[in-house]
């Protein structure tokens, strides 16, 4: 389906471009960690059920998730534009009858969405702390809500999840590993037990700067698997084969 | 120094042969989890002051150590013959200035040991619990002792190296990442601070099977770096140039 671009956006494929995302360097562009989040996270039942985005952006993680879920998915962005965007992509994409992208404070989602409905959350949250003296905030206004914990916090977020969440259905979140202890300490607040989590490192013999958590609704808290460590690039800065695979291949989900 | 052997007992060696240490199978034995929490455990100020190695079995890790430091290595141990073996080996190395092995309790040291007066505490500590029905008990009681909660329990473990450490010096532990979360919280109960954590593989692909830690005294929570990953062994079971160079090269350290 046809679709209508602001001034200040492209068009961006994935998947051998079977997916197409409308993005935009003025308000929001999605980035590497969508993208291995949606690669990371697994559906059970091959996807039957509700899976819900919380903070969507541009709705990159629904439209490159679209494909491995057969139930419905609904993406929540509290910001106007971005939820625009991510409308019209999934428009782009003939997915209006899976996809549905709701403009809404995620504090705000239970009168549509009953608690105890979904079987599955994703979310790639905003990962700075307002407070971090050692980050300078985006002076643009669409990248500082993505980015900062603004309007919704990483406590925000796993409350939400966990009151989306059946009892046993996964949260599959993307965060940095720097904030670690937080998002352990406040996952098991909310009754949230991670099962796996995988480091990703930027180069071979650096540190991680992506993790992924794989966490069960009221799971016992013993037990989780450090999955295979993934590099992302190569010492020439181009991307790694591991990389490319997800990007272009889907080989692990088709 | 030329000093007797058991029966069951044998001599391996390490580091091009610069470290001999007695090892015997009917007892204990050390794993490559010693080898490299003493690569880990890096010194501060050219590791002078003193040195506690929590649970030192057959010496290995306070063995591996000593020569990256300039201070005192004290080696607690509660089984009598696993002090005895060390003992034996701080002999054979003529290191019995540097190394001085306790066959104690690690709960009765503190009249020998005063009180915040480490400057680092390393740790192999027993990595099961006793009630985990998954785990069948070594039948050989120095085993069970040395893998198996019996005497010392995490808590336990990292109390005591609380209790030792200056403010702000570092404790480095090994341990098992299936039991990461428990880790995490005993360390937060006892005012310690992981700041580095690094995963170990055993092989390309494969989930982790060991973990590093390097805590802090009174630090502050958040801010761990999650370090390079290492990978023990290639496909055909043999062990990578990183374990080869750890094991033979005290690259790092001379």
């Amino acid at each position: 389906m046809k679709v209508e671009l602001l001034p200040d956006e492209r068009i961006d494929m994935l998947y051998n471009d079977d997916v197409h995302i409308i993005q935009s360097k003025s308000v929001f562009s999605f980035s590497l960690d969508a993208v291995l989040l949606a690669n990371f996270a697994e559906p059970r039942k091959n996807g039957r059920g509700l899976t819900v985005d919380l903070g969507a952006g541009n709705g990159a993680v629904s439209l490159f998730m679209a494909h491995k879920l057969a139930g419905q998915i609904v993406g929540v962005e509290i910001q106007e534009r971005l939820a625009d965007m991510a409308q019209r992509s999934v428009k782009m994409n003939d997915l209006t009858d899976k996809i549905q992208i709701m403009n809404a404070d995620m504090r705000d989602i239970f009168s549509d969405i009953r608690p105890g409905s979904a079987d599955m959350v994703v979310s790639n949250p905003p990962y700075f702390t307002v407070d971090n003296d050692h980050t300078v905030m985006h002076e643009n206004k669409h990248y500082a809500i993505a980015r900062h914990e603004l309007m919704a916090d990483l406590d925000l977020v796993t409350y939400t999840a966990k009151k989306l969440l059946k009892n046993k259905a996964h949260f599959f979140m993307v965060h940095r590993p720097d904030r670690l202890f937080e998002i352990l300490a406040s996952l098991q607040k909310n009754h949230l037990s991670p099962k796996q989590i995988q480091f990703v490192y930027p180069k071979v013999g650096e540190a991680a700067n992506i993790v992924l958590i794989d966490a069960i609704k009221d799971g016992k808290l013993t037990g989780a698997k450090i999955l295979p460590p993934i590099v992302t690039h190569n010492a020439d800065d181009t991307y790694t084969d591991a990389v490319w695979s997800i990007y272009e291949g889907r080989q692990q989900h088709e």
